[in-house]
């Protein structure tokens, strides 16, 4: 028997609501890193990325079944649209949860005791914008997806402090220019993970309304 | 008169050659910005990004109607999906040239004669890397995609050698932290458009093929 396209769909949504709890996952796993100062937790987070990579291709290989199989039109279409370009950027994420390891795992190694503090802040303010852009992809809801994209502009300002106080840092205490070039390259992985919830929000917003609204001031 | 997909299919094809285009320009604007020391180059480039953003929107547009007047299947579908990926990648990489321009103008602005030559030489790559990838989806050649897969290694070299060498500069020069930590960003974001670069070749060889050779070592 033919499946429909709404439980087709549904299945779409729910693995990329999988996808989105693995992604959570990496950044609270690397997070952990940070906080604890646990090499263990840095390591354990290429598993989960491995299952993200995973996740990924089959999602982007079950939309274009059902855009093979159902020729969807209008809101259907969009759906699956959006799904593909949310796929692209938890992907990505994955990528950047993965990175903070990399970098933490170099900190920690050099044996020191730098404060992580500003990137703990940082940290979880990113982690609420990434936990409210996946709620508003499985809610479907604008108002919330409306809402994540203010809260881009509270990361910007938590990445400028770590980066001004990292280079005032760097010039009196040069012998710690590689643990503070770190959180600086923490910072921005923890910006870009802001930047893909963003995305992701948008595309809630084009799957419901139709309307693109990227690039807007 | 219903037109074919075919000539919807050329539409879009000459759509994303026309964004690789800008995108191309923008990439060559900053970098005279960098050789020529020229702060009119990175102010221009916000032109061009512009004309990126608005290309990225109408491809998308464009895309969603074939899909649903035309009901693609097979690799006319995958056409499709990789330029949908395409676009977005494409999109990035303008927003990486901008980056490059806002931290070009920040060490322009401190008036300093600090060394892009490692830079230029990365860059020139990176250039390389970007024309490759474009010109595959072009020529739509899996043999060429394939090419641009293996230039990325050398980007790396490239980029690792910036950051040591800024970080080796870092403690001996700490009045130029904030120009070598500015060249440590640009080489970074030279090497995201290398990565956006393999994006481009292995959805050009998915299109081609079916494959999804993303993820493997």
């Amino acid at each position: 028997m033919e499946r429909t396209i709404d439980s087709q769909l549904e299945d779409l949504k729910n693995l990329t609501v999988e996808m989105g709890g693995q992604v959570e996952k990496a950044l609270q796993t690397v997070l952990n890193g940070v906080s604890r100062r646990d090499l263990q937790q840095f390591a354990s987070v290429h598993t989960i990325e491995q299952s993200i990579n995973d996740l990924q291709i089959k999602i982007d290989n079950a939309c274009l079944e059902v855009l093979a199989k159902q020729g969807p039109v209008a809101r259907d279409l969009r759906f699956i649209l959006s799904i593909i370009k949310i796929n692209t950027d938890l992907e990505r994420m994955g990528d950047q949860c993965v990175n903070i390891a990399y970098i933490g795992k170099d900190v920690l190694n050099r044996s020191n005791n730098i404060s992580f503090q500003d990137i703990e802040v940082m940290a979880s303010t990113v982690k609420t914008m990434v936990k409210a852009a996946l709620d508003s992809f499985v809610k479907m809801s604008s108002t919330m997806a409306k809402d994540v994209l203010v809260m881009d502009d509270e990361i910007d300002r938590l990445k400028n402090k770590v980066v001004s106080d990292a280079i005032s840092r760097m010039k009196i205490q040069p012998e710690q220019v590689e643990n503070l070039l770190d959180l600086i390259l923490i910072a921005r992985n923890l910006e870009r993970l802001g930047d893909h919830s963003t995305n992701i929000a948008e595309d809630v917003i084009f799957a419901l309304t139709g309307k693109d609204i990227r690039h807007q001031a």
